[in-house]
Formats: C-alpha cells, structure tokens, sequence
C-alpha cells in the first residue's frame, strides 16, 4: 500500500489520477483558471488536456473542442463549463472512458429547487452506469503533494501525513495554507461540495484504510447517508483521530448550509452523541482545528499529562497553571532532587523552583538560566510534558535559546511544546518558529491554547485504548 | 482634568512625575537596564538620575553614590538595589521627600516567609509616615506615552485610551506589543506587583475617574482588601467597560500566583459572582482581552446586534452564522428590496443573496461583487453590523478591497468588522490590516471571535443601560 491508495480502489482514478482534462477552462484571469495554475505548479507528471468550444489554444496550450477529441485516454476530467453543460459533458466523459469526474461548476442542489436535484440524481446515474465517479458538483477538488495535482496554484509541494475532507473548497486552500505557515503538511485534501455521488463516509473508509494517513480532519455541513457515517466512522475509531468541524448546528448555520451545498445538516443534539460515541475531536473555528492537527502532528499517547511550566515571564506561567488544571491535565510534581537542583541554579528572588518553575525574567539576558533548567528538568522521571514559555532578550539570544529546545529535545522522549507568546517579539520570528517545528516541537501562541489540545489528544488516545 | 489626572491626586508624582532617580541601575546588559533605556527611548521630559554605589558614570551618564546626594528635586524613584537595602533606600526617599516610589526589586512577601511579609508592611509605614506611595515591589512600574515614561524600550510612543493594570510586569510588555501590532494604543500602563501599598481598588477608582479613559484591562492575580476593591467596581461599573484577566482560580493557579506576587487569590466562586454583579468582562487568556480591547476600541453601544455576513469563501461563512446564533446575536433579515438589488448583483449560481451574503470566489478575482454588495447592504436598515470575509486574488486587488471597505464605511454609521481569514494569505498582510484599524475597521482572524467579542461587548453596554 505503499506511495498510495491500493489499485483496485473505486476512487484510485480520482487520487492517483494519470492523466487530467479540464472542460470549460476560461481564457482570461478569471476563477476556473486556479485548476490549471494549480496543476502546473504542482508539476503534474501524466498530460494535461484543455477544452474549450472556441479556442484553439489558452495560454500557449493547446485546446480541443471536446472531451471526444482528445487524442489519449483521460482518468480524471474537471469540468467548470456552464451548468446547461454538465449532463452532456458527463455523457462523454462515459463515451471517453473517464474513471473520474470533479465538478467544479455550481448551481444544483444549493439553489434549493427540484432541477438541481434532479440533475444531481441524473450525474449519479451516468457515473453508475459508466463505471466512474464524481467528486461535486460545486467543489474544488482533490490537492495532493503525493499525486502533484492542486486546485489552487501556490499550494505546498511538501507531503505530509494529514488528510482532510471538506465540503468547502475554500477551507482547502485556507487549512493547508495555515498549516503550511506551521509546518504541517498533507496527504489528501478532498473538498466535495454537493457530494451527488463520492460523500463524507465513503471518503473516511478510504483514508481510514491509508497507512500512511496519521491524522483525519473533516469540515461537514452535513451528510445524505447517516447509516453509512456511523459504519465508517467505527472502522475509523480504532485507527485514527478524526477532528471534525460540523457546521450548520444552529438555525442560522443551518439555513447558510442548505444554500451553500445543499446540505440537511442535522440535529445538533444527534451530532453531539457521535462525536462522544466514536470519540471524533469536534472544534468550532479554524484556529481550534489547526491547534489540534498540531498536537496530533508532533505529539503522542505517550505519558499521563503530567505537565510542568518552565517560564521567564510570571504572568502568563500563573495562567498556563490555571489551564492545566482546568484542562483536566496534572501539574506535575517535582522530586526533591530536581527541587534542590533548581534552587542551586536559579537566583533566590524573582524566581520559583517549585512547579510552575519561573525563571525570572533575567534569563532573557542569561539564557543558561532556561536551558540549565531544562537539563534539570528533562531528568525528572514524574514528568511527561515540558512547556516552554521563553525566549532571550535579542533576536541573536532567542536562536540561542530555541537551539537550545532543540538539543534538549533530542536527548529526552519527553513531551515538549514552546510557546510563542503574543508580544514577546523576540520569540515570534518565523524563523525560530519554523526552526522548532522542523524538529518536532510545536509552537503555540499561548499556553491556553497549547494545553486544551494537549489535554484533548491525550483523552482521544485514552478513548481509543478502552476500545 | 486634559492631559492628565488631577494635581490634587495622590498619585500625580507617580503617573505624571516631572523627575525620576534610577537606585541601583547595573552598568552591564542586565534587566535593570530597560528601565534607563525605556525612559531614555520614550524621550522623558524631566531629568533622569542613576544612582549606584560605586561607578562615577554609567553608559556615559553621570551617577551618584546616594539619592541624597542627587541636586535637584525628585518626584519619582525607581528602586532595583538588592533586596537587603530597600528599607535604607525608602528611608532616603523620605528625607528627599520624593512623591513616589516603584520597586522592581523582588524577594518578599511572594517568598511565603514571616520576614518578606514583614518588610512590606515596614515600607508601607515608611511611605505613609513620609507621604510618599509605593508601586511593588516586584513589578516593573509604569508605561505612559503621555508622561513619556516606560520600564521597556521599544513600547510605543502613540498615546491611546486603554487603561491596563497588571499584577504581572511581563504581561506589561506582551500585551501592549500586541495590541500595537493592531493600531490600539493606552494612556497609562501599571504593574503593580505585590502591592504593598497601592492596589487594584485604588487604581481602579482613579481610573475611572479619568475622563480621557476608554476601556479598562486588569491582569490580576489577588487583591488584599476585597471590601475596597467593590467600592471601586461599583464607581467604575456604570462609566466604563472592565476587562479582566483573573487568574489563580483553581489550586495549581492559586499556588503559582503565592509564589508569583505573593497574592492571596480568592475562591473562584467568589469572583465569578463579582464579575456578573459588576458586568466585569472575565477572559482567560490575552488573545481573549485582545479581542474584547478591540471591540470596545473600535465599535460601541450602537444596534441591536443584527448582523450580516458577506464572504466570499462560502465555508467559513456557514460557521460564522452558527456563530452569530451560539452568541446570542442574530442575523439580519435583510429587506425585499435588498434581496432583489443582490439578486441583479451576483452571478446566479455559486453564490446566495440572502444572509450570509456569498458572493462567490469569482469575487476575488471581480472585487466590484464585494463592493457592489457592500454598497447594496449599507442601505439596508435592519443591519447593525457588516462582517466582512473576503479579499482579493492579488495583493493590489486586496489594496482595492480594504480601500473600498473603508470608503463605505465612511459614509455609513453601521458597524464593520473585517476578517482576515487564516491561510487567505492575500488579506493577511500587515500593510492591509494596518489600513483597516487606523480607519477604526477592527479586524480579527476569525468571524467566531469577532462575534463572540462584539457579543460580549453589546451586553456589557446592555448592562450598563440597565443601570
């Protein structure tokens, strides 16, 4: 299974696609033209076939007029040509042997009349009959650094481990960009829009049963197949986390759904009991999603969460004690040794050796005050996670500082996690960022926020080994 | 009372002094330091003395061995000498007949021994005899654009309305860089440590009665008499919003803040009853105060909280109505008339003329459907406020964007609120968001917490009504 998706998948032409045409691609700087700027940027290895009714050429490629007049064969088409087109276009993509379709263009069942879902019953019956399928209509469709396609130019080329499934095309590009910025890369990104024929449940099967898919992250509106939902998010349940941000919980999301992808979004109070049932990590906002991917991404099961605070600053250590406790975590307790060892090199006033262990704020100009802490620390075996809430008092100090976590980090199997904290601007450069991420420690702007997704992925991996 | 507080005031020589002396200023690139360079890079009116026991002369400056021997006046002293000669010093800035005194140096009452605790009252007797005040000790002291003073370099020199006092001398720092970075800028800054003397009540009372005093934020660890810290909310309470940030309420945080500032915390039930008496904006973390700083800076008590989102993306604009309805606001029904002029507006498919208004992704690339509709929604008078979740496919068309944002909001008295969604890299630029604020255009990362934020901001002014 490795480098993808097994042959024999139904969807394997839609992933792992050899060849791609676009139908309806637009001449000038207008939105259709993201599906070609995308798979270009990405290096697309297989041919790439324009058509266009008109034009015999766009952007110095050569176009055809139809689907038919395509010399070679064709896995994946993408249609963006106008909605009257749609059911024609999919009778040649099933003359043309296609094993895949994305459809672009919008206007069915999100308009909210009897012709859009009856043209989306029509596209599903082509597909079946034809042997290939459809991802939309009124999607973005597939990104993946694995199979080099994007419907987006300037999206990373870097692989990682993430997939996400979304019913919003614009999210994709929005995820993968924030977490590009955090050095968190992807697998699979899959917007399907109205989802006439490929739906949520069929897509986490497929990326449960990927090896090499470490996290799933999800943005639903809602589902047509609830029954299918609840088999595929069992067989998900023991193998990997899911984060989902269910939209439309409320009336007003609710009615902004139905005229977004024609989505019945369902009741809240039914989505509440299966997201506790299948153990799926729900989150309101991007921000929270991102938080979380992030812990998933660099973090484990290992430990209890036994958590201890090494801070400069003492407001925001006051704070981040506060959060441990409130997210259920443990603020460790430190042995006598690590005790008097602290005591032994931290100056007596402006300081505490006990958890959490301030540092003063001199150690921003005497940065061994932070590391040597850290040395003492990383020996402290009732320890699982080590937040450091620092940085020195230059720019010069702060990379100092940060390789400092680094060498640290690689000589302990202790958690570690850095705090960027808003204002500390010696800390907030992206490069010292970037630098801590690439070496597997995550960075969070406020410990707040660093401890509820720890605490969350560590009840996650709790509820996945009670089974 | 322009310009300042009252010369009658007792903390006058504190907040506005007209001469400071620095006791115990290292020689070195230590900590201390900042406070000569703060004063030095605020571009401090009056004299500035060092004084330090054995060098002549520091960074070029000339020093003195004792206060006593300073010629001139002192109105305020900034004392960072070791702990053992605080009670000498205090006696000095007595026969100087200085005003007031801010103490950095730590080691006392946060220890949790008899003689920390003890040596406070002993300076508190020593000041009051004299008729000076105290600010600490362990607290860095005050930053004032109006009186030109800053224990930083670096703080900004644009004076604003925000009013912080902080417990926490690092959070000092951190939240005015932050709030910076977004154009809100403060009139006095006070870190007041472990409050020997002066305290959260009597701060609080002077700054609600400055006129020129917006919004109040409190970072706060404990306070030592509760009795006078209700009389100062309840002066407080009806003339302007306070933002709170109380930490130390479970036991891991009660703990740290003893050895942080010394404080006493205060049941968590107990302050919980306070902020809802008092219509306190409680947060829990600074990205939280953040966004209620910005609120109250930029928008006010105007409407009644009915909202229309207009995005070009459509996912985040299903979330954004959830939550308008989680926060108890509620989404503008917008006119016949609105609807029709929409209708005529946008392309008939991949976008929705009701609320959410979604212009669809094509707008990005044909910004009149941005402002086209902007234009259509400000005549509408069922709304009281405009969110807008949107950019161009380039930065210059973001340039035309953000200009065409502001441009209508200058001739409409509807609120707008700006989103510069994550991972939409084209808006999230410095130079755009920067033009946003200083037009009074709060913009946050978000639609969750701008509305959450505004919100929180509608039923502080819906309290204070209600007297």
């Amino acid at each position: 299974m490795t480098g993808g998706f097994a042959m024999q998948d139904d969807l394997h032409g839609m992933l792992s696609p050899r060849s791609i045409a676009l139908i309806g691609i637009p001449r000038g700087f207008k939105t259709g033209k993201v599906f070609l700027l995308g798979l270009l940027d990405q290096g697309f290895d297989g041919p790439i076939y324009l058509v266009h009714p008109t034009a015999a050429e766009i952007d110095g490629m050569m176009a055809y007029p139809r689907l038919l007049k395509v010399p070679g064969d064709v896995d994946m088409v993408i249609v963006m040509s106008p909605r009257e087109t749609i059911l024609d276009v999919l009778g040649e993509c099933a003359e043309k042997k296609v094993k895949a379709v994305i459809i672009y263009t919008s206007g069915f069942s999100e308009l909210g009349d009897d012709t859009g879902r009856t043209d989306e019953a029509k596209m599903r019956q082509i597909a079946m009959k034809a042997g290939f399928r459809i991802l939309g209509p009124n999607c973005m469709g597939i990104y993946s650094p694995v199979s080099k396609i994007a419907p987006f130019p300037g999206m990373p080329k870097t692989k990682g481990d993430i997939c996400f499934l979304s019913q919003s095309g614009s999210m994709v590009n929005f995820l993968v960009n924030v977490c590009a910025r955090n050095s968190l890369f992807f697998r699979y990104v899959i917007s399907y829009g109205n989802s006439c024929d490929v739906d949520l449940p069929e897509l986490l099967e497929r990326v449960s049963r990927d090896d090499e898919t470490k996290v799933v992250c999800s943005y639903c509106e809602g589902i047509k197949n609830p029954g299918e939902l609840i088999v595929a998010l069992k067989k998900l349940k023991a193998r990997k986390p899911l984060i989902m941000w269910k939209v439309g919980l409320t009336e007003a999301g609710q009615r902004a759904a139905a005229s977004h992808t024609g989505s019945l979004t369902g009741e809240a109070r039914l989505w509440k009991s299966i997201f506790r049932q299948f153990g799926i990590l729900d989150v309101y906002d991007i921000e929270e999603m991102l938080d979380l991917i992030m812990a998933f991404y660099h973090l484990g099961p290992r430990g209890e969460g036994r958590v201890v605070i090494v801070s400069g600053p003492g407001g925001p250590a006051v704070s981040a004690a506060d959060a441990v406790e409130k997210n259920g975590l443990r603020m460790a307790i430190l042995e006598e040794e690590t005790i008097s060892r602290l005591k032994g090199l931290l100056p007596p006033t402006g300081t505490s050796p006990s958890n959490p262990v301030d540092v003063g704020l001199g150690a921003a100009f005497e940065l061994r005050l932070y590391l040597d802490t850290l040395d003492i620390i990383i020996d402290d075996p009732g320890i699982d996670t080590i937040i450091m809430l620092g940085g020195g008092a230059s720019s010069d100090m702060s990379m100092e500082y940060v390789q400092g976590l680094i060498a640290a980090k690689e000589k302990s199997d202790k958690h570690m996690i850095a705090i960027a904290y808003p204002g500390f601007v010696q800390i907030e450069q992206e490069d010292l960022l970037k630098l801590l991420l690439e070496h597997g420690i995550p960075v969070y702007a406020t410990p707040e926020r660093a401890l509820k997704a720890y605490a969350r992925m560590l009840a996650f991996y709790r509820f996945q080994a009670a089974g």
